[in-house]
């Protein structure tokens, strides 16, 4: 039999393309007569446009055009609220706000037109802090919205009884900062016009068919009339769903110049043009009774989403309630405020609102558990959902993986007798910390669909084309697709190829969001490839004179079972399926829409097919002289499903502990009266290899009744526990509880410094 | 109601981005890194290459590959025989035959490159005559061959009784000779290799997956390494198929090199590089009794396909049978053999075979309406076939409008009146001539299937897609599919774009050839139409609560009949039809194949679901003092079954009639010793405007059964009574019969000179 890959390691099929520098990211794309863009952006967080002039710049030999807002579609755009133009138009909401832009002959001649451009800005009062901008009686950054926006507001069970009821309750708040999603390709794109009024746009994007939407209404231009192809896409990490403006303003110059425009940012325009992670601040009150099992919740989330909302709210609402599903507890509450400021706007991320929540959870049940004597490990694994129970907020938890990745975890770090340690003498001290997460696989709330159609094409050599909009960028959908269909039609995956997904020919799908493309697109893939045998083996039936049951498949061969001598070769069949009366090309459509239900306006319901869980151990070292804290070693159990491909799983959850570790201890947005500071990688300190300890991964197979074999959402959830189990090591080593993020040396001097004034030694 | 373009006069949806110069042509492709090659050509007919030398040309700076024939793949390619390898190897056959390609950074340096290559031929003699080639002992061109391509033979009914019960026989041997196809862009191709192995070849052509099974073959690749995408592509005319090396060489150094190359052929290139049409000698004898009905036909063909056979002996094949499904003859036979020559090699072109055989034809029946006192209009429809006849070959005649064809051919060249016209007596001598014929439309011989799939798409905005991959190359067949997709759907043409032809991801079509299109994947968009359109309406039955006969459907709207305020729009249908439970884009997928046969192997069978027929009448002026002939009026009647679009109908039976005109007139290929004098458009005479009359066109739609609405192949068939009606034209004005083409003066003088010698007097 031609070897499956299902579960064994298999490198991306995408990946030589990459090495050998052939993939085509936006930037790559030539077209003839091509023309360069670049973008003016604000230099203040709030001003009035008193004045715009553009004469010099559009007098600069080679420029070919200048736009302001004034030149951009009247309707606003925006994710839920309708709220931007594609250029500021009026006033500017934030530094780094695009004003103006210009295409020139070159990126050059741009940047210098650039230059010439005068704006007369009358500065005003910038609101940049969300309690301040929630205050009463502060000015609205958008009219009618008292700085609001969103706000949701949950409550089940009876949390003021739950609370009665506990035997150890505690409170904190807990701060979370912005993360730049810093992936190596900043955004680009290159858009055209053909003569019929279509405009091609090929961009770097997370999901072509969203990006179409948002083209249609920032462009206010007929859905149809954009087709969206997606360029090889160098990591999305969240930020490449639908809130760029990079896309937008490129789409628009080429519709006006009905000339190719290619738009590229550099990486400090990335830094301004891309929505980094919402900051919120998050008070946590848990209640946990004698066992340690939670009673009661009660959180209350302020975030910020700076001067536009994009899909900060859908982050906020996960923040407020998704964690909840981890645990049995039945008495819950939230109050959560998305509150306008004049910082740049942020949105959606690599975790999408896990984190924020995350990190005040497992820091709390640490705390708790050291209230109680017992080990978090343990209080983790006896609130733990089971499979097969239905959670507070209405989902079907299919399967867990938690107490199996506890355990390994817990046997990967030698947790338990690193906590029996001595705390140590020196002036390093080490300590342990865990974290444990969950999240979904797939999200009906993008609409009452959570679907994907695969329409595969075999040619007449018997190898497929898989034609899907989901889109590969980095995270190897591509290469799942490929295994399942391989797996499906044994045959190798080599001759599996995946198109690139392009609104005008690629069937409609979501995109690659909400790691629902593995268990959506993968059962559809799974359909697909099982509904082509089907015809293959019914044309051998045909030809061979068998009964279907009669037939034996594999190795690119169909056989009849007791006359081996009576056979067609896959490829023959699929000629067959052309060459014949009635005949045409074996080409299979087929849709797989998750068993899931939109949530109600209470936001109770069922709305992911699966639920992937991860846990983290870490142990630090803390130099209690310089307050450095340094991760020596890091263990993520990540609960897939089955593992389909394990070298990607366990790459994409060592990117996502890089990620949490970054966010946690190195990386910081430096935005000073509204100004980013740290735009570039010298300064916005991503952790380099150096400063990362081995990541060490392992996985749990929790096979998921929903899955295909089994499969969920792979590594997403192991950006989640990994700053709670640092925080839980700091204080594991010095004693420290640091809240506030990131954990910086001052903070823990700080928090060192006030142990000596409190007298109080750390545990 | 949207107004329906079916029958209207509608303008080539393809047409803005060509007239302003957006159009995508092979040649206007840039991609980074892309380099460019040029080709070099045998200066000899036949030769031993003894050596080549490239290292001059590999030294030259800028230069990146030089390939020699020993660097092709050893397997040989070839329509039917395998015969050629990419570049010659060991001997060159034909004077233009590719020999080296360069590779490098412009066009320019790979063209100074070719002057440093040097190779040692040693002439050896060349077979330029296709009677010396089949003469007993002539040295073999291909090994095995005896130098014969191709022969058949077929003999039905009694033609021997058939001679004996004639009352006239007329036997004449008839020459027609090349033609370059003259499309205006000259083959270009751009490949491009990626990291897993794919090629992609962009390309001029009329079928992409007829150019990506050559490739393979040629290349020697297995067939889905390959994707062949249709660059925007400036006219075929049948030279576009599968015969040329543009594409070939192009693909190969792209592999060999894993960069993008650049082939365009200049027009000398293209001149040598494409196939012109087969050159053929008929000879013809036949027999009419005294109503003038043919009672017996005997045909002789010598064809002569040059070097390489590629489609020669389709197109013999066609001339050596068509022709007589156009009447009620029951007695014939054919003997024809292709000969292999060192001419360059012959193929398809525009009427594929027709034309060489209804020069004879139509000059033979007007000579014998002669004899027999009959008006030539007048014996074509005593001998027309009728509609639900089946023809002696066995096809069935499911529509012809021939008969109505010579009624409007006749009236609208005022023909009566102008028969009865005295000769004048100056120099210039006018006269009319008419001939007759038909063509296909499909067929079967391609494999057991002439079908095509049609993949309709429609987005949330009830705007369409259609892929597809019969290749528009000017001929309008996106046209004809937007307009019948959008009859269908009750939607504007404007909101429906076909979707450039690419192997990875269109469905499996034979391409554009054998007037198929309109005929075949007419027929499967307008039932793809109809499944979307069931689809919409049963959204809405469901979405109205509606039984599906109480819907009204139009206008981009379906209401309930007695409640019309109950509604939806197509395009809420379509939203709806992916958001809901078990949802999916709107994706049909539908074939037609033609209900037709692969003829026997005695060549029976009714192969075409559809035949077209067309008349043409036109009045010359012949200088008797110059021999000039002048096309002074020339009409052409076209039965197109439906006329799905005049505009486009007319254009095409304009561009055949001038290009008629050329090939009787103006056109020869000047192939002397085997090497080509006029290869350029200064000495090869194709007729501009000024040289053309008005070229008048008139409809008959005959309303197939098969066709979609009643359309079949329309403007094929206007390319091949031209020449004949010129000579009958010239014969009536100046009694001088032609039978050798072109009519060039020189032949007018010599037969008026003869005529003088004989005493003869015109008619």
């Amino acid at each position: 039999m031609t070897a499956s890959t299902i579960g064994l390691d298999t490198p991306q099929v995408t990946a030589r393309d990459k090495v050998q520098g052939r993939a085509m990211y936006a930037g790559d794309i030539k077209l003839p007569g091509m023309l360069h863009a670049k973008v003016l952006r604000s230099p203040y967080p709030h001003a009035r446009i008193v004045q715009i002039d553009t004469r010099a710049a559009r007098a600069l030999p080679g420029v070919k055009l200048v736009l302001t807002g004034q030149d951009t579609p009247t309707r606003l755009w925006g994710t839920h609220r309708k709220e931007q133009r594609i250029l500021a138009t009026g006033v500017v909401r934030y530094c780094g706000e695009e004003v103006a832009a210009v295409v020139a002959v070159d990126e050059e001649t741009a940047r210098d037109a650039l230059d010439l451009i005068r704006v007369d800005y009358e500065e005003l009062p910038a609101l940049l802090d969300a309690q301040l901008a929630l205050a009463a009686g502060a000015p609205e950054i958008h009219a009618g919205t008292a700085n609001i926006g969103h706000e949701m507001r949950i409550e089940r069970g009876d949390v003021a009884a739950g609370f009665a009821s506990a035997v150890h309750v505690y409170e904190a708040t807990y701060t979370v900062h912005s993360q730049y999603p810093g992936y190596l390709e900043p955004m680009g794109t290159v858009a055209q016009m053909d003569g019929s009024g279509k405009l091609t746009v090929w961009t770097s994007t997370q999901s072509v068919f969203l990006a179409r939407s948002r083209l249609a209404e920032a462009l206010d231009r007929p859905l149809s009339s954009i087709r969206v192809v997606q360029a090889v896409t160098g990591g999305g990490f969240g930020a490449k769903i639908v809130e760029e403006s990079n896309s937008l303003i490129c789409a628009l110059l080429a519709s006006r110049l009905q000339r190719p425009v290619r738009l590229v940012n550099n990486r400090l325009e990335d830094f301004m043009g891309a929505r980094s992670s919402v900051p919120m601040q998050v008070r946590l009150k848990m209640g946990v009774d004698a066992q340690g099992l939670i009673v009661a919740k009660d959180v209350h989330i302020l975030a910020e989403c700076g001067a536009y909302s994009g899909l900060a709210g859908d982050v906020m609402h996960v923040t407020a309630m998704r964690s909840d599903s981890m645990h049995r507890v039945q008495n819950v509450r939230s109050h959560a405020v998305l509150a306008y400021t004049h910082n740049p706007p942020r949105g959606s991320f690599r975790g999408f609102g896990g984190q924020q929540m995350q990190f005040p959870l497992n820091s709390h049940l640490t705390v708790l558990a050291g209230m109680l004597g017992i080990d978090p490990m343990e209080i983790h694994a006896r609130n733990a959902i089971g499979a097969g129970e239905i959670s507070v907020h209405g989902w079907k938890i299919g399967s867990t993986g938690l107490i199996d990745c506890l355990a390994q975890t817990r046997a990967a770090i030698s947790w338990d007798a690193k906590r029996q340690r001595q705390p140590g003498h020196g002036s390093k001290r080490r300590g342990v910390g865990m974290a444990a997460a969950m999240h979904v696989s797939g999200n009906r709330t993008l609409g009452n669909w959570d679907g994907s159609t695969i329409v595969l094409k075999m040619s007449e050599d018997a190898r497929v084309v898989l034609m899907t909009s989901e889109c590969d960028m980095g995270q190897g959908a591509n290469t799942m697709l490929s295994q399942i269909c391989a797996h499906e039609l044994g045959i190798p995956i080599a001759h599996i190829s995946v198109a690139t997904p392009d609104t005008d020919v690629s069937p409609y799908c979501l995109g690659s969001l909400a790691s629902r493309v593995t268990i959506i697109s993968g059962n559809a893939v799974m359909r697909a490839a099982r509904e082509a045998k089907a015809k293959l083996l019914q044309m051998a039936a045909d030809k061979l004179q068998a009964p279907l049951d009669a037939l034996v498949y594999g190795d690119g061969v169909v056989s009849v079972k007791d006359a081996p001598e009576r056979k067609a070769t896959l490829a023959e069949l699929s000629r067959l399926h052309i060459f014949r009366h009635g005949g045409q090309g074996l080409l299979v459509q087929t849709t797989y829409d998750a068993p899931t239900v939109m949530h109600d306006a209470n936001y109770y319901g069922n709305v992911a097919p699966a639920h992937s869980f991860a846990t983290q151990a870490v142990e630090v070292e803390v130099d209690t002289e310089t307050g450095q804290v340094t991760v020596i070693d890091a263990f993520v159990s990540d609960d897939c499903g089955k593992a389909l491909n394990p070298l990607a799983i366990h790459g994409q959850t060592q990117g996502a502990m890089a990620q949490a570790i970054g966010w946690t201890l190195y990386e910081e947005l430096q935005i000073e009266g509204g100004r980013m500071m740290n735009g570039n990688f010298a300064d916005y300190t991503m952790p380099t290899a150096d400063s990362l300890p081995s990541l060490r991964t392992g996985l749990i197979e929790s096979i998921d009744p929903n899955g295909p074999y089994g499969a969920k959402g792979a590594s997403e959830t192991a950006i989640l526990p990994g700053a709670a189990a640092i925080a839980n090591a700091v204080f594991d080593a010095v004693g420290v509880r640091i809240n506030h993020l990131p954990i910086t040396p001052e903070k823990i001097l700080a928090g060192l410094r006030a142990q000596k004034t409190s007298g109080v030694q750390h545990a």
